[in-house]
């Protein structure tokens, strides 16, 4: 059972804006980057393939409160804790620090609520109860790192 | 004075992903393309420029729910509408509808806070009074239109 | 007949980088727009769709000669010209010109070449001829706007 | 004196579009990721920073052959190579990889050419000479390397 994941990620070029910092929808891009690693090391993916579980993940919710901005070249760390689980969706928070500080320095954190769908070629997305290969491995966090 | 503004913007196929879908970050640059129009049909923009205030607008706030999927080729809505002005910060309110369906379908519903700010070159940001030349022409929206 | 399009784009701030100019890549994001509105001003798209013919157009080659940057809030013409026209294949030049300057400069211009592929659920993508509904919509532009 | 440098890369999901493939515009991204490390890895940076040489390096040409499509998960090496260096540019080979196949494959190729600038705050950027510091850590790859 996991409920935590930290992704390391350099900020790219292209991910700033002509205000010389990283542009606020980058830090979606950033959670979902997580997200992606957390499945992966469970040995899951958050995308329908041929091989695993077929239910995809949609976002229902997604928000960001930004403290402090990221500029080209930090080195960002992503702290994705499971905030919340039911059986047909999960919530994510997200603790995203900027690495290359004195100390390691909160400047954003964000949420996202995934539902657990099944889809049909050609067919709509219907929500479905999270398969229970994927429920077993995931667990919600400790309270207090949830703060 | 002016509360509201309202995008039309097609799906673009890059902003698509492997779900068929618009990717949910997506959304927030639908926002801000929004909200960078409304300032332009004041005759205002959100960026810096030499010609005019010499402030900036860093987000502080996104949020969005999701309701439906959106595809390549959907005509979207993004209709802004101010839902706080404070002296320092707006909030702006986004009802993105998709407007090839047999009525206007209401399909997410984002958040933004913004900030004033000035920066001297190489400096920190810093928060700052809305310019009354900005200040004058914006106002909040009528209540029953940000329900 | 058609052998090209015009498309006209605003520069939206997320489309600019840390240098205040619009990214490189962002470019032939610009191209594949022009593309698809010229897909659709012959009654046609350039997804797979259930309607329509099932083929798709991979890029086997994309390329960009930059004279001028581009930045936020220019009004930039896409201006999309059928270069080739082969069995299974179309090239198409790009010039970009701004239009918000003394006249219109063109700033950059680049190239695409797309594969027509039909592809089963699934299965890989494979190349074929182009439908004739889609060939007999499109011919080569004149040589003398190809300079 | 370096010459190359291999980045490697994990297919983010954002990056992939409706046709369950990368865009085609996220190669020059990854190229750039190429570029930005390859300076790194030398103790440079291709932004423009208060503490170092005050040059940056817009693109003057970008182009890319692809030769198979790259999926979601999918391991990419990106091998940059210095294939020209000229007083004021340099000209980069970047052979993509798929690392997770049978034998490391390449995908994609791709070429950019960049331009050495010095910029005023507010003024138009003018091409320079590489500075030394520069120019003393880079040269070009063995003509075998960029076959």
């Amino acid at each position: 059972m996991a409920y935590e994941f930290k992704l390391v990620h350099r900020v790219d070029f292209y991910e700033t804006d002509r205000a010389g910092i990283v542009h606020f929808s980058n830090y979606f891009r950033f959670m979902e980057m997580a997200e992606s690693e957390f499945f992966r090391s469970l040995g899951l993916s958050i995308a329908i393939r041929a091989e695993g579980p077929q239910v995809g993940w949609p976002r229902v919710h997604a928000s960001c409160d930004y403290h402090l901005p990221l500029q080209f070249e930090d080195e960002v760390e992503v702290h994705l804790l499971v905030a919340e689980k039911k059986s047909k969706a999960l919530t994510y928070l997200f603790k995203v620090r900027k690495l290359n500080a004195p100390l390691p320095l909160e400047v954003a954190r964000g949420r996202i609520t995934v539902v657990c769908v099944t889809k049909a070629p050609g067919g709509p997305m219907r929500s479905t109860h999270i398969p229970k290969e994927i429920a077993e491995r995931i667990e919600v966090a400790p309270a207090e790192l949830l703060a």
